[in-house]
């Protein structure tokens, strides 16, 4: 059962007659949350000239008006997400909080009266609400309007935006009412209703706490505030400061990576928007050396192509142009006046109605774009910074390329176990891949549209993911418990023309082994190309069987080692932890020397994965969708380097983009890999990596000493060679 | 063995010493093949104004003059195709052509004399050559320069108009001696020298007779004009007019398909233009009704999102900006000054140096391109179109979307044995699909980039297309001879304002079978959709199995009906005909009613194919890659329906596109289908689908009489109707 209530216009006109002025304090100025009355003055003139802004408020006037036309739907609250009652409220408070722009720009009544009518429906049916009936039983977080309070809280962010839009055309007896009956209730259910949730350091704490420090703010509430920013007690232990330290690592990083971190950070840009309106002398957005603008440009660096990197449950079509991060972005250009914003605002291609929203449409409007600076990074994980870190390495020398190495810590609920792994991304497509969750969102006939159960037996498993597996068992034997409480080291991270270079360890993942990775994204500036250099070192106390997955995406063009294939028959390769996923296609054994596996990406250029082997790694070709009975893994195909009873292993490798195939122009150049020597020695704390490629042979050099800054000398080929830094990189004359 | 032969321009300045004058008889003017003096002297000026061709002149000569960098290299012919003296012969080819346009518009003499020298170069050379040493054992099209004898003239139809641009800026002495000792040999070599290519019908032929022909009209050799238009005897037989009624149907389909189509194109277009410089009196452009123009037209109209139809042999990234087609729009355009031919030349992105080349730029720079327009066509197949057709149905109702019906003769040695199969296409991404032909071109690693084994083995055969499979036999049991001398019966095509609707039939692909497929697109304007109906009719005097395989795009979402998945092992459908390429991956047996198979497409759209069936036909859902060792195959999913022991049965199917996927904006729509209800019937020669889809009745009628035009009256569910043409659509009121 729903049930509707339409409240009229006549309805309202006859609470009108009843109208009293009442008391309120020292009234504040409206609006004055994330735009003020001065935006406002602004935002009337842009909207009557030409132009990206005036072009937006017509297309929301348009969906508005359509919206408008029908009648105000206030349902009895019955459905859990996705249902018929939980979408209509969710449409209620982006309808509100839309009329109310549209209302302070056009300053058409209409528009007001509408907000208000809805707000009255609201504060009819409010005041009868029990906790909502689809309710989780025993749940801490339970809404009334919603199945959980997260929902009413972002109701209550929207809400009380379109309060304060509207709240000067609004009769003293309407105000009374819809604070009395609907916004205050509302905001105290969260706060003080709900102390764990309100207090707790957590996403949901922030939606919150941003609701209700705005209604203190436009309600006149000046506790309330505090206890948005300082918890329930006023304790500093929980609050929307405590969030501001808590949830982002010092860079900017958000603990469950790039998708949810999008999302975190619209209630973190809101209310600190209207803190600072409210309240510039909290100075929120120079707070732990503006925490703010860093979350929001961490989350465009964590994207390549216009899509973030698809790290632990992450849908691969999200990206840059999400509505949160449009907010985010015109914050940023507000904030800094860097044009490099522009060019993701232009990405993005929307503007938002506020008075950041304007200035990002005017700037555009003008051209001031610039091209956004995309940096090779490591972002420290942890609210220290210290909990490992997500290392992105870029290079521009031939195509768009973008390395992503993860020593980050788990990741709470939604991380995978995927320690150390890596991901490579060149010319627009992933070549090294990741799979991502295993969803398909809002569609019902695939599990609901939740996540699936293949997203805990596959997709979070290790051997989803490019890093070494051992006794074919996932990292932290699959407990996320016990990965929380345990994160990688960073050993080092830098920088240099020369490319970027990093390592890092972790001995907790597996009980008595001790994994450690070094990875380099080279320039090669005289042959126009950047390579990987991958060097993965094992240390156990027993023997084990270590798998190296590569998740690669294209054809296998060539193997130079001779395979077995199994052509009449397919069995899947193992039985739990993600391996009863994987078909075993075929396998080879190399000899010892080089192996190479080559393939064909979407993008026209051939990849040359290159092993140097002893002649015991194995290499297993795998291809996703085993034990897997209503089709919901995608085919994906991975080679899997395995050794088995090994106390200690090194798994050395080189990733090569080469050539191009352009059947449509009909040619073909380099298919072939140019890598015809590799060899790899240490002396002392410097990694070597000896290279012959394209007839050109290099020495590259890893200086792994604790203190990286001290010089190292060493001697190679009778020749006497130094480092510096981290890395180095020498041609060789070659004899 | 490799020889290079540097020609300085000191020894031909020797040469010019001894320059005699000669007669030349009645001296033409030049250049005057594809490009005329007039054509030269607006070109010209062309390149003095900015503008896509001066861009495009300025872009080819910082090309060409890179190249004229290096040392003029005429080798010894040795390798076959791909290697070094084949490829560095191709590329002289096409220098000595660019140097000769930019010589023409720049008149710089450089650009000649290096013309020049490269040809005085290979009349050193040529008079020394036997047979190619790597031409085939029995070969007739063995070349000299080129292992076989099409490279030959295709050299020959570059280098004569090279010659022709540069002929102005030669001495007597050197004119003598590049026609006596290159090209008069040359064009002798490929005429009375090979009778049987010369003569032959075929693409071959065309190569070879535009090269003689064109360089009769340069050389003044109007005997060797008139045996290229009517072959050596000029008897009318062979020759370019009689490739013109031949290889191409009335509406200038070519027999083997799209993707050679366009490589036959150029030797059409180029001596065409050349005759109609020369010899305007022959009206060339108007023969056979304008057929020329509707090669290159009908061209066009086969792709789809700028990609060729990819059938037959065909390689799926090869589309219009093909250089052949490059040429072709120029040249229709200039016949016909439609603006729609520009906006396809925008797309290729090209400008040819010529004459047609400026008047398409010049436009475009204008801004005069429109749409071009798409049809819903049916094209007859064989030189009287009556070989059955290649039946192409549009509709924009929701998107681009195209289907095609291919009741095709076999079109020869390229042809696939897929009578009567369709594909179809949405949003630019294939949903109904075709393999294509199993090549990586020019890709050593992969059987040396020629047609992989697999093109026999699985991508011919009939079970990789969309088409019934009796027996587990392919069509003609793959013989190509047979199926030359087979092409179905294209029974009807009409195309109206409701959609487009199509049927044919043959009865020699397999003994004592009928074959007869009805496809309609149809448009439900007010669902804003166009749904493809799909009635496949097997009539059989014995007993057979039959396979009706559907290859899609995408990821099931859901099947309305179980599935017994092999979850732990797969193996090969069967053992031959392409079946052993297919993984059983899992089947169902649907009860009588509906059978529902959706799939998610990459263009973020869901697709359902509903199977109106009788509880015997049972789906088996398959991927390809077995028994393929190399791993050459792409390993995308079908599924089969398969009825046992049938003598007659009828597959009928609805394929429904619906709803959004939008995980980026977080949306859903749609993922359900909306057909609720099916039925079929048939009342004399009409044949009734009544669909019921999101909530709408809809009767449609398809009459299939052997006369489509007389009425048919007919009563469904006590109602009467009636049909005029092929089809009729009518809104029911469902009971």
């Amino acid at each position: 059962m729903k049930m509707s209530i339409f409240m009229s216009k006549v309805t309202s006109l006859v609470l009108v007659t009843f109208a009293l002025i009442f008391s309120l304090g020292a009234q504040a100025a409206h609006p004055n949350l994330v735009m003020t009355a001065a935006d406002v003055s602004e935002m009337r003139k842009a909207i009557t000239k030409p132009g990206r802004f005036s072009k937006a408020y017509s297309d929301l006037k348009a969906e508005v008006d359509l919206h408008m036309a029908q009648p105000i739907t206030v349902p009895v609250p019955k459905d859990g997400g996705g249902g018929y009652t939980h979408e209509q409220h969710k449409k209620n408070y982006q309808l509100m909080y839309n009329a109310g722009i549209l209302y302070q720009l056009s300053q058409d009544k209409t528009y007001a009266d509408y907000v208000r009518d809805m707000l009255l429906a609201y504060a009819q049916l409010y005041p009868t609400l029990d906790l909502h009936p689809a309710r989780k039983v025993k749940s801490q977080n339970s809404g009334k309007l919603f199945w959980q309070s997260l929902n009413e809280a972002v109701w209550l962010v929207h809400t009380i935006q379109a309060y304060d839009f509207v709240y000067g055309a609004l009769s003293a007896q309407d105000i009374k009412r819809i604070e009395t009956k609907l916004l205050k209730p509302v905001a105290l259910f969260l706060s003080q209703g709900q102390p764990s949730t309100f207090n707790k350091v957590h996403n949901h704490g922030t939606w919150a706490t941003a609701g209700v420090g705005m209604a203190g703010y436009v309600m006149n509430e000046p506790e309330w505030v505090e206890k948005a920013l300082y918890d329930l007690q006023k304790s500093g232990k929980g609050g929307f400061i405590k969030q501001l330290d808590e949830l982002f690592s010092p860079q900017g990083y958000y603990n469950e990576g790039p998708y949810y971190q999008r999302y975190a950070l619209l209630p973190f840009v809101t209310f600190a928007k209207a803190i600072e309106n409210n309240e510039p002398q909290r100075k929120i957005f120079q707070y732990r050396d503006g925490i703010v603008l860093k979350a929001i440009d961490t989350t465009i660096q964590l994207s390549y192509d216009g899509l973030f990197f698809p790290i632990n449950d992450a849908i691969k079509s999200k990206g840059i142009d999400t509505i949160e991060l449009v907010h985010g972005v015109a914050l940023a250009y507000s904030l800094t006046q860097e044009p490099g914003y522009l060019e993701i605002a232009k990405q993005q291609d929307q503007i938002i109605l506020s008075g950041d929203g304007l200035k990002v449409a005017q700037a555009l409007d003008k051209g001031l774009a610039k091209r956004y600076q995309f940096d090779s990074v490591a972002f420290g994980d942890g609210s220290d910074g210290k909990q490992g870190a997500l290392v992105i390495m870029r290079s521009q020398l031939a195509g768009e390329q973008a390395l992503l190495f993860k020593p980050t810590a788990q990741g709470l609920g939604h991380g995978h176990f995927d320690k150390l792994t890596w991901q490579f991304y060149d010319q627009g497509e992933e070549i090294v891949s990741d799979y991502g969750a295993a969803r398909f969102l809002n569609v019902e006939a695939k599990f609901g549209g939740h996540y699936l159960p293949e997203n805990e037996s596959y997709a979070k498993q290790t051997v989803a993911h490019n890093t070494v597996v051992v006794d074919e068992t996932s990292h932290f034997d699959g407990d996320v418990e016990v990965g929380n409480r345990n994160a990688p080291v960073l050993h080092f991270f830098e920088t240099s023309p020369l490319g970027t270079v990093s390592s890092a360890k972790i001995d907790t993942a597996y009980q008595g082994v001790a994994l450690t990775r070094t990875i380099a994204l080279v320039h090669l500036a005289e042959l126009e190309k950047s390579i990987v250099l991958d060097l993965f070192n094992v240390d156990a106390s027993g023997e084990h069987q270590l798998d190296l997955p590569l998740h690669y995406q294209g054809q296998i063009i060539d193997t130079n080692f001779s395979l077995s294939v199994n052509t009449d028959q397919l069995s899947a390769l193992g039985a739990k932890n993600g391996y009863q996923h994987l078909w075993l296609k075929g396998r080879g054994l190399p000899e010892q020397g080089l192996a190479k596996v080559s393939w064909l990406n979407e993008n026209g250029r051939f990849y040359t994965h290159t092993s140097l082997v002893n002649g015991q790694e194995e290499f297993l070709f795998t291809q996703i969708g085993a034990n897997d009975p209503h089709f919901n893994l995608r085919n994906e195909q991975a080679f899997v380097r395995r050794v088995q009873n090994k106390q200690q292993h090194q798994f050395i490798s080189v990733l090569e983009p080469h050539g191009e195939y352009n059947p449509g122009k009909e040619y073909t150049l380099e298919a072939a890999s140019q890598v015809t020597k590799l060899s790899y020695s240490q002396q002392g704390e410097v990694m070597l990596l000896n290279i012959t490629i394209a007839g050109v042979s290099y020495l590259i050099a890893i200086n792994q000493a604790a203190e990286g800054s001290i010089r190292q000398d060493f001697q190679y080929q009778d020749q006497s060679f130094f480092i510096n830094g981290r890395l180095a990189v020498f041609a060789l004359n070659d004899h």
